[in-house]
C-alpha cells in the first residue's frame, strides 16, 4: 500500500522539505476545492515535474480514509524517513546551538503527537525522540495535525527511551521530565544549556524508569480546579519557555 | 432533548463545580468499564443522591453520538450556564486580582475551543469571552476536550466581540491581540496588569475590526519553516506567559 499524506499544509510542506521533496510521487486534487493555496501547490508541483491528478472529493475520502483531506493528497515513495538518535545528535552538533530535544513517552493520540511535533519545530528544537513500542507512528493524520512540521523536524524512533536519555546525558545534555507532581517549577530551570524535555501521556504520565533516568522533574505552575493540562499544551509551554530563555526575552 | 456531558473528567468536574452540581440529573455508566476513577464518581454521585443507571456501552454511544464517552455520561438540567460580560467583570473585581480574560474570535473547532478553555482555567484566567455567531457553542465535546474545565471557568457569549473589548478597556484592561504578523513580541508586554488576550482562528486569524479595537498586537517569537502554531497552542503560550509574569517567575 502506498504511503499517503493529506491536507493543504502537509502537501505544501512535503514539496518544501529538503528530505522529502523527492518522495512526493503524485498529487491528487479535487476539482471542487479550488483555492489560492491549492493553486500555489499545483504550480510548485508542476515546476518540480510531479504528476497531478484531478480526483473526485469522495474518491479522495476513500483513499485518505478520512474526510479531513481538504481536497488534496499525495502519494509518497517509501516509508516516513525516521532518523536514528546518532543522526539527531549530529544535526544538533552541526547547528552550533545548544541541544534542544523533545522526548515523548507513550503519546498515542495522533492529534497530540502532531501538535507536539509542530510546537517542537516552531520552538526551534533539533528533533523529537519517541519510543518504538509506546508511541503513535508518524501517520498521515499526525503529519496533518503537525501542519506539515513532521516533514521538517527530524524524528527518531528508538527501541528504548531510557537508553536514549543515557546517550543524551553522555553527550552533555540535561534531561528534564515535566510532571505535575514534581517539586521544582520549570521557571527555576536554566533551559539555555543543552537540554532535552520529556513529556508523558496525560493519563499515565511518564513511566517510572524513564523518570528515574532523567536529571530533574519539573512542573508547570498553574491555578484552577482541574489543575492539569493535556500533553500537547504542557509540552508547548515547556518548549516555548525554553525558546524564551534562549532568546533572552 | 436532554443536554448531556460525557467522559470521566467532565462528569467528575460537573459533580465538583459549584454552579453545576445541582444540574446533574442522572448518570449513566457502563458495567464493562469499571475503574477506580468511575467508582469514585459513583460514590460521589450516590452521596449527592443522584440517580445512577447501568447502561450498555453501545447505548452510551447512541446517546452521546460518539464513542469517546469513556463509559460514563450524565443528563444535565437546563442549558450550559453562560454568563454575561458584566458577571465576568464582577467575578474579576471580587477576586481582588488584576484582570485576566481570554477572548476567542472565530474558534469553531471543539477540540481547540476545549483546549483553550482548559488552558485559560489552568492559567488562572477569570473567564473566557466568545462571540455568539462566530464560535463553537459549549457542547459536550468542548467540555470533554476541556477535561471539565468549561464547568469551572465562566464563559460569556457576547453578541459583539468589539463591544466587549470596548467595555473591558473602559474597565481599565489592556487588550492584546496575538497575531503572527504583529511587530511586538509577547515577551515585551507587561502582562501583570489588567489584561485581556485575543486569539483568532488558525486559518483566518483575528478579524480586522476586532484587531483595530485591541490596544496592541503581539506575536510569539518562533523558529522553523512552518512558522505558526495552532490556535490552542498559541493561546496556551500567551496564557502561561501571563501566569509566569504574574507569579514573578
Amino acid at each position: 500500500m502506498k504511503r499517503i499524506i493529506y491536507g493543504i499544509n502537509p502537501v505544501k510542506e512535503a514539496l518544501k522539505a529538503e528530505d522529502t521533496v523527492d518522495s512526493v510521487e503524485k498529487i491528487f486534487v479535487s476539482g471542487r476545492r479550488k483555492d489560492r493555496l491549492i493553486d500555489d501547490i499545483i504550480k510548485e508541483a508542476r515546476r518540480k515535474g510531479i504528476e497531478i491528478k484531478e480526483t473526485a472529493q469522495d474518491e479522495l475520502t476513500n483513499i485518505a480514509k478520512t474526510s479531513s483531506h481538504q481536497g488534496i493528497l499525495a502519494f509518497m515513495s517509501g516509508e516516513y524517513p525516521y532518523r536514528g538518535l546518532p543522526e539527531l545528535i549530529e544535526i544538533w552538533k552541526k547547528s552550533g546551538e545548544r541541544a534542544f530535544f523533545l522526548l515523548l513517552d507513550s503519546i498515542h493520540d495522533p492529534q497530540n503527537m502532531g501538535a507536539l511535533i509542530r510546537s517542537a519545530h516552531a520552538a526551534g528544537a533539533h528533533g523529537v525522540i519517541v519510543p518504538k513500542d509506546r508511541s503513535c507512528p508518524v501517520t498521515a493524520s499526525v503529519i496533518k495535525a503537525s501542519a506539515g512540521a513532521a516533514l521538517h523536524t527530524p524524528i527518531a524512533m528508538v527501541t528504548n527511551l531510557r537508553e536514549a536519555i543515557k546517550r543524551l546525558k553522555d553527550e552533555g545534555a540535561w534531561v528534564y521530565a515535566i510532571e505535575t507532581s514534581a517539586e521544582k517549577s520549570i521557571y527555576s530551570l536554566d533551559l539555555k544549556g543543552d537540554v532535552a524535555i520529556v513529556i508523558g501521556s496525560e493519563g499515565k504520565g511518564i513511566r517510572r524508569l524513564v523518570m528515574e533516568e532523567s536529571d530533574f522533574c519539573a512542573f508547570i505552575p498553574m491555578k484552577g480546579k482541574v489543575n492539569s493540562l493535556n500533553a500537547a499544551q504542557a509540552g508547548t509551554v515547556a518548549l516555548f519557555e525554553t525558546r524564551r530563555q534562549r532568546d533572552g526575552a
